[in-house]
């Protein structure tokens, strides 16, 4: 990790550490990782560490070891998916189950959808996922449910729902014994080592690959917990962003993955980062006079319009891309200044259009290569980073009240769509709508509803070719 | 279009409408229409628009008619891609050629990616698309023309590529009868209605389908054109953009399209408007006294947290959609105040958690269905939003020399890697870069080459089943 390209002197991470010693910043590291309730306003533990601890690690959720617990889902995950991969668990035709689609909430599926984009090449996973398929589907929208299910074979394919409602598995006729356990103490952004992640992720992978990936994970958390400040990465990562956001002003921070492997990472940080720090109060509810959060985009840095024909004479494309990484950095810093350009011969009057100040500050992460491991440490670096800019804010960054307002309001809307709809009348302001909302819902209404893909229809992607 | 929950008055639009007249938009998109170069650094006229004009209409280039031109192109599309799609023209081997791989850059391969998508599972385009594939290869990773290129039959597979370099053509020994013009008025990123999405996407969706997506985007040009600016939807946008980041400070903008079909909306958007107005100097090379451009960033909001199990139980799925698409703009815009919150009994400590001060700014766009003809509108209203928003801030939208500076510092590392690589030597500050990059660097090289797929390798989808 390069940060020698940030707005900040040596003077200024020592500041940094120092408002790190004043927040308490490592007290707080400890309380996450003793599972004390830091989730206060839920009166919950944060204890997602412990989904990946070592099965004789002790962390302790209101005096009780959840260690046991966790170990208890994992080797269930284990025995599980290894009898499904063997083909020993048949479906109910007695085909082996090669293909997987895993329904859950965006909270929890971006982040193993993330996991999955980025092991989908890397050759030992790709061996392990060899003849098999699997398949994400996180939302409502019927689009979604065509694409992800379009194709299947349904004697081959086993589906598996993300749901903590056990009453209602039992219901639906599940073996309450094909249920993996999932805890209050672990939001939906951070469950990607839950089961939420490794339960479809091990079926297509295999356990030992993913079971790299919690070691990865680990291999970070217990560098965050025990690494001097000065030395800890995701803790450097959070003062920093805490020194640009809020002390700087830059609002905005672009996350350029060099491996299109990485092209779902933005995404997962953006929402993690967004629903964990995006709050204008303290955690004991006062008001803070300060910025806090940031909005992190960001698409692969490898759609390169630069480089494609240098690619095809000169170099393999690899290289080609880490040119690139290297290249830029040096140009956010340095720029391009007036004499330079005048020294190239640039005409007088596009100098101005091609002068670039610089100094914009950026940072650079080098893994040594992106396997099942290095995911899971680069995953659980953010994770942390976005621990510690919230910790140093005083904020709470585990809760998500401001998800339930849209929630609230849209079941207002679905109770007032139906009753016009069935009573054949439009919406007016005594539904309780605004003008603006009034005159969009009777648009609706009167237009109907608009297409929706005929039932088994779906897009025509001959074998092998996706969107 | 609702904008009624921007933080603008009526006063405000009027406002807006005399900066406007002060910054002679209305003469400036006569100028873009006309075919004058506005485009003056580089000397180039800015013509996107024609490439949609009807067959009789007379826009000029230095006083030549550029529309036969135009349609001489498409005429030549339609008639290759009928006998392409009617299995006349076939491969080498006699095989149909139902499958087609469009290879082009970054800038001009997002666009059509979002067209594809966005047509993807619109009816009468999957209607057209039975039985075909079409696939975009678009950067220089290998992973990527992995995905892009596995399991295609090459007997059956039509290669497009996105070059202007007629004589690099020719020497490849293709027919220059099977190249399709295109012009140095049109920007990459304004090349979705040029041949370089036409080819590849009348070849998938049949020309007639892609006509009335350029009808479609004729539409809106005649509006953008003609209509007064008070009524001008994408002056509307475009003026309210700078309103609310240069004046309101506003610095981001969300893209939430409510259907997962437009999934590629908003990274379309994101580049089209970073490329085009994240200038710092005027179009005369005056350093500019205030902010201009934006971030767009966005993913669909259709991952539905909350939604998902109200959808189950009661509503069509699309109709769940729409109930969040018209919750949230108030949501936004009213929040939800303590008097509320103590009202409906939630516990005093969590009062400020749950407290939202609204006043969020939010603009609504509501299409009768998403259909070719609409999705030209749509694209061509954020292409003039983005042209209009230049206008008034005096920039030149259409030039982009910021991409150069990396491309250039790109060159140097390669040589530089290469020199040292054959040496067998480190790099140092001796070769011009930092000590950053040369530390970077030679870990880079001590590392070798981290992992690529080995040739003939993909990852293991089952037919049927996409990442």
């Amino acid at each position: 990790m390069d940060f020698s390209r940030q707005n900040a002197t040596p003077d200024t991470v020592k500041l940094l550490l120092e408002l790190a010693e004043a927040a308490d910043l490592r007290g707080k590291v400890d309380a996450l990782f003793s599972g004390k309730h830091i989730n206060s306003t839920e009166d919950r533990a944060v204890l997602h560490p412990a989904l990946r601890a070592p099965r004789e690690a002790v962390i302790e959720d209101a005096g009780k070891n959840v260690v046991p617990e966790v170990w208890a889902v994992l080797d269930k995950i284990k025995a599980f998916t290894e009898r499904v991969r063997s083909g020993e668990w048949k479906g109910v035709t007695g085909q082996p189950l090669t293909n997987v689609v895993s329904i859950g909430i965006g909270g929890s599926a971006l982040g193993p959808l993330f996991v999955h984009t980025a092991l989908s090449t890397e050759p030992e996973a790709m061996a392990q996922a060899a003849g098999r398929g699997l398949a994400f589907l996180a939302n409502v929208d019927p689009v979604d449910a065509v694409r992800a299910l379009h194709g299947l074979d349904a004697e081959r394919t086993l589906v598996v729902i993300v749901s903590t409602n056990l009453k209602a598995v039992a219901e639906f006729g599940i073996d309450p014994e094909n249920a993996f356990g999932f805890w209050d103490w672990v939001g939906g952004r951070f469950s990607v080592s839950s089961a939420v992640g490794m339960v479809p992720l091990s079926l297509h992978y295999s356990f030992p690959v993913m079971e790299r990936f919690l070691q990865g994970m680990r291999a970070m958390d217990d560098h965050f917990r025990s690494a001097p400040l000065q030395d800890n990465l995701p803790a450097l990562l959070g003062l920093l962003n805490v020194w640009n956001s809020t002390f700087l002003g830059h609002s905005t921070t672009a996350i350029l993955p060099y491996q299109q492997a990485l092209q779902h990472f933005a995404p997962h940080i953006q929402q993690l980062s967004m629903e964990s720090n995006g709050k204008g109060v303290a955690i004991d509810g006062t008001r803070l006079p300060y910025e806090t959060g940031e909005i992190d985009f960001g698409e692969p840095g490898t759609n390169g319009q630069h480089s494609f024909y240098q690619l095809i004479h000169q170099v393999s494309s690899h290289e080609e891309l880490m040119c690139n990484f290297f290249a830029q950095p040096d140009a956010l810093a340095m720029g391009k200044d007036a004499a330079t350009l005048r020294a190239e011969g640039v005409p007088e009057h596009l100098v101005p259009h091609k002068t670039f100040t610089g100094n914009r500050p950026s940072l650079s992460i080098l893994l040594p290569e992106l396997n099942a491991f290095t995911l899971g440490q680069l995953l659980s670096l953010y994770e942390h980073r976005i621990a510690t800019s919230g910790f140093v804010w005083g904020i709470n960054s585990f809760d998500q009240w401001g998800v339930e307002l849209g929630k609230v309001l849209a079941n207002k809307v679905r109770a007032k769509v139906q009753e016009a709809r069935s009573a054949n009348r439009a919406v007016s302001a005594a539904d309780g709508f605004c003008p603006s909302t009034v005159r969009l819902l009777n648009q609706f209404l009167e237009q109907g509803q608009t297409q929706a893909p005929a039932p088994g229809a779906g897009p025509s992607f001959p074998p092998g070719l996706k969107q």
